[in-house]
């Protein structure tokens, strides 16, 4: 995993197209935070899922650092004043602590728009067609937009104001964090160009994991290592914000990660999966992880 | 031209397809500034283009909704405390004065992405080739991103800090304003799969149309009438914001925006497009216009 982790972040490092005329500060400012470190699992989700199909790993690439620019806007923004007020991030301080809150904001902004950009890359520079690029791009403007990410995360703003059950925690989850792991792995299938069971079986197991993952990121905020975690643990605690193992306690909550995590495997087995052995692999890693 | 913006205001007025959910506030704060007015300009020069080359009114209205999204979410931003702190845009309260900050830079983040959801629209419900589509989603991200609108945003704010020449400026104006309004005409040929010659003309025209128009923004901001405007006239000066006009005089500042609304005029005649009467409407209407 290691090996796509450089790849993507070699990328990632030259992800303005040569001869582009873009003002240093909002350069820096961009690389900044896309180089800030990271489990890099999106992208790592985007190729496991293309070479599952039996896909290039250079064809995921543009796609796969798509994914890693949505998702660090997203982390910019979030962590602006105005939303979480955040002054650090993996342990560095944040965007806006660094660059200042207006060019934190377009940073952002520069870094979703790009986003696209790198998508279309996929059947540019490689033999992805055209129709299944666009179907990408629906995806990620889909799973990343209002009914997606940017709709979880004005749930979650307003969660902060009285969160009623398990029911809204599960809503958040699913946005804020889960659609933008779906999309990955829809986004390897479809470079791959999967048949439509194979993509059901592709979203099944992002779902899950996704879930998994952000259960498991709610333990780990109450019972993690700061040094590992790089943000105070228990942060959550202290900003009252409800978790999952609020609702459910703490053994509940790691039976429902472990749960989670065997179904979406079980998916690929059901899902004429040919090379799902990195996918597996992932899902064990994300168990068993402690930060 | 009053129909074409009935019609995209119509299809704004339902930008989420049925069945999406979206959280009530941020749907309400992105609808807000969609319906804040404005003269629909970008919209028009997509449908004029298109028509202008034999296409449909009907399948350049997605990427016309598309392209008003971005200029919505790029002033829902610029508005922002962090930004420029405008209390009133087009005279109503700004997105963040009504709905707050936290929800001013999402809904300006929705937008955005959703913009690209509908220029998807544009090869899945008309006839739009899906590489035709791809070309105006690698535009959309190129001329609203990095080095594009974001980039000459970037730069506007950091030459209040000071510009030093008229090269400067017109980076910024071709940048923050220009580049938006180049994509709308070349968008507009490519949904009528137009030829290289045909893009080339578009483009030249867009080019001059869109510094003609910041210029004549600046005029107007100088001796324009409030109450047209709906915003307060002078601001630049006293913001200390430099100009065309500070630069160039007055007389010279109209001077030149004869000059380039004719030289963009003639790129029309010149590249072989077929029925420009629209385009050549919208540029007389813009070199009259008092707001």
């Amino acid at each position: 995993m290691e090996n796509i982790t450089v790849l993507v972040v070699d990328k990632l490092r030259n992800f303005i197209p040569e001869g582009w005329d873009v003002p240093k500060t909002l350069l820096k400012s961009m690389d900044y935070s896309l180089m800030a470190g990271g489990k890099r699992l999106r992208p790592l989700l985007v190729v496991a899922a293309a070479e599952a199909l039996g896909a290039s790993r250079e064809a995921a690439l543009p796609v796969a650092c798509a994914v890693e620019m949505v998702h660090t806007y997203s982390l910019i923004h979030d962590d602006l004043p105005a939303m979480d007020d955040d002054d650090f991030r993996r342990g560095k301080p944040t965007n806006h602590k660094v660059f200042g809150e207006a060019m934190a904001i377009l940073a952002g902004d520069g870094l979703l728009t790009h986003a696209f950009y790198s998508v279309v890359q996929a059947s540019k520079e490689h033999d992805v067609p055209a129709a299944n690029a666009l179907a990408i791009i629906e995806d990620l403007s889909r799973y990343a937009g209002p009914a997606g990410m940017v709709g979880g995360q004005v749930a979650d703003m307003e969660g902060e104001q009285g969160i009623t059950g398990l029911n809204q925690l599960k809503y958040i989850h699913e946005h804020k964090t889960g659609d933008l792991i779906v999309f990955c792995l829809k986004a390897g299938g479809r470079i791959a160009s999967a048949s439509s069971e194979q993509l059901k079986a592709l979203e099944t197991y992002g779902r899950g994991l996704g879930l998994a993952f952000q259960i498991q990121d709610d333990i780990l905020d109450l019972v993690g290592d700061e040094s590992k975690l790089g943000k105070k643990t228990q942060s959550d605690v202290k900003q009252q914000k409800v978790t999952y193992p609020f609702f459910l306690g703490l053994d509940k909550s790691r039976e429902e990660v472990d749960r989670l995590t065997h179904a979406a495997k079980k998916a690929l087995s059901d899902g004429f999966i040919p090379y799902p052995g990195r996918l597996l692999e992932i899902a064990d890693f994300l168990l068993r992880r402690d930060h």
